[in-house]
């Protein structure tokens, strides 16, 4: 089952991707669904409504608000060694996303006035469904409810400007989540072993295989469970590959007016424009 | 005006702190009340409802759910200078806390299975009032509802298992919150200048003034809103001064049995036992 949260006139819902369209779900939250439990989404299956306009239809992240969005850096082994990092690590890095970042498929990623640095990172994301703690990494994935995509944008030099990350990872409108949440029984078990690619103006920048993870889906849900209860919404970005725009020679920094995809095997193409936010200050004034 | 999140008798609401005791307002959520803007908040004032039973109140954290809890670290000068870092930051370090960390005044803190490393850090909380992008340093605290109490305890080992510090300071049950949410005007203009003191059984082991902050609260709101929007109900936890446990030599941690409180000088006390995650564990299945 493929979701898609959206707006269309003012109003909010939730649609199902059909051979035929995407067909309305009403006015429903992914994240109600999901905390209600494992039925409520199988439910949704046999919900009918009509065929959205697909034309007039905007994306909304496939999670507004999430509970948590916990980030991993340096998770593929050929990004950690281009990182300032250098090494493997022996322990998931983990940093937050906050929802004031996020935006949907299709909207710009606005490039802050304070900082050109605006990096991408293509990445698989992983949301949980069902609640829990001390999780056996043999149980993880009954904990998945499904995937989908992320580009995590960073502002690099404030990524650095102390020694956590936090702030270069949440500027607004730098966090694109979607387009479609795609539930776990669609993929691979973990969604192991599917191509991954960035493309920026339609040049390939990222390529590499989730395989590749240094701890795979079962491993993060299990090591981060050790900490942390993790409920019915939250989510998991599984970090990037190689080929990071700030670990090239020059620097490849996204710019407005660029267009940056990132797709993944089995879970689409998830697209967003690029524009300054001076300008779109002056779009929303026009 | 000051407020305390309640639980009684299965049900969860809002009460004003009053000479005569405390005044129920009903299923409230502070949430949903700074969501709504200034005047629903100084509208509780004149909700009436009968004294609740002080002895029987539980008490919530002040905000169940914030939007976003952005911590800051290594904000007294005399803190950065024990800590590993050494020197006084010139940028805020900001790392996260979520919600499944957060408990209540007079909730156990939870001394995980994992590691015994459980440190206290008593700090001020400020809780946003009113949603703000670029706000100017002299705008910044009119955008400040209000303040309370934080012990943002930490699990050390964790906290540098990696490069960001994020499970060490989200393990369950570690983040008491409370014991009341004090309106910005029953303080000094950002709590400046405040007594903040943490003891552990009853020894003070930090003491401090907030007027100690590299950077303070309006540095902090104006300096985060350039990188992100603050949303009404969203915390900025101000950060803790020297006298934590791991500085010490040897170290002292919290155990299974001890109390720990966090003061300020205008706010109250804060006042947690520990409890060893076994033991609760135990206690939940008696």
């Amino acid at each position: 089952m493929r979701l898609v949260s959206y707006a269309l006139d003012g109003r909010t819902g939730l649609a199902l991707r059909t051979t035929g369209g995407l067909r309305d779900l009403g006015p429903r939250r992914l994240e109600d669904i999901l905390a209600t439990g494992p039925g409520a989404l199988a439910a949704l299956a046999g919900v009918d409504g009509p065929i959205l306009d697909a034309a007039a239809v905007a994306y909304r992240p496939v999670l507004a608000r999430p509970g948590k969005i916990l980030c991993i850096g340096l998770n593929y082994v050929d990004h950690a060694a281009e990182s300032p990092y250098l090494k493997v690590p022996d322990y998931p890095a983990v940093f937050p996303r906050f929802s004031s970042s996020l935006i949907g498929h299709g909207a710009p990623i606005i490039r802050p006035t304070v900082s050109h640095d605006l990096d991408f990172e293509g990445e698989v994301a992983v949301i949980i469904g069902r609640t829990g703690r001390h999780i056996a990494k043999a149980d993880a994935l009954a904990h998945v409810a499904g995937y989908s995509i992320f580009n995590d944008a960073s502002i690099r030099d404030y990524q650095f400007k102390s020694a956590q990350w936090t702030v270069g990872k949440n500027f607004d409108a730098t966090g694109p989540f979607g387009p479609d949440f795609v539930t776990a029984e669609e993929l691979p078990p973990g969604a192991h072993g599917l191509r991954i690619e960035t493309r920026l103006n339609g040049a390939v920048v990222q390529s590499a295989s989730t395989a590749d993870m240094c701890f795979d889906v079962a491993t993060l849900v299990s090591v981060v469970s050790e900490v942390m209860t993790l409920e019915a919404g939250d989510v998991i970005m599984t970090g990037t590959p190689a080929g990071v725009g700030f670990a090239r020679k020059p620097p490849l920094y996204m710019r407005d007016g660029d267009v940056c995809e990132v797709e993944v095997e089995g879970l689409g193409v998830l697209r967003n424009p690029v524009r300054d936010e001076v300008a779109s200050l002056d779009a929303a004034a026009a």
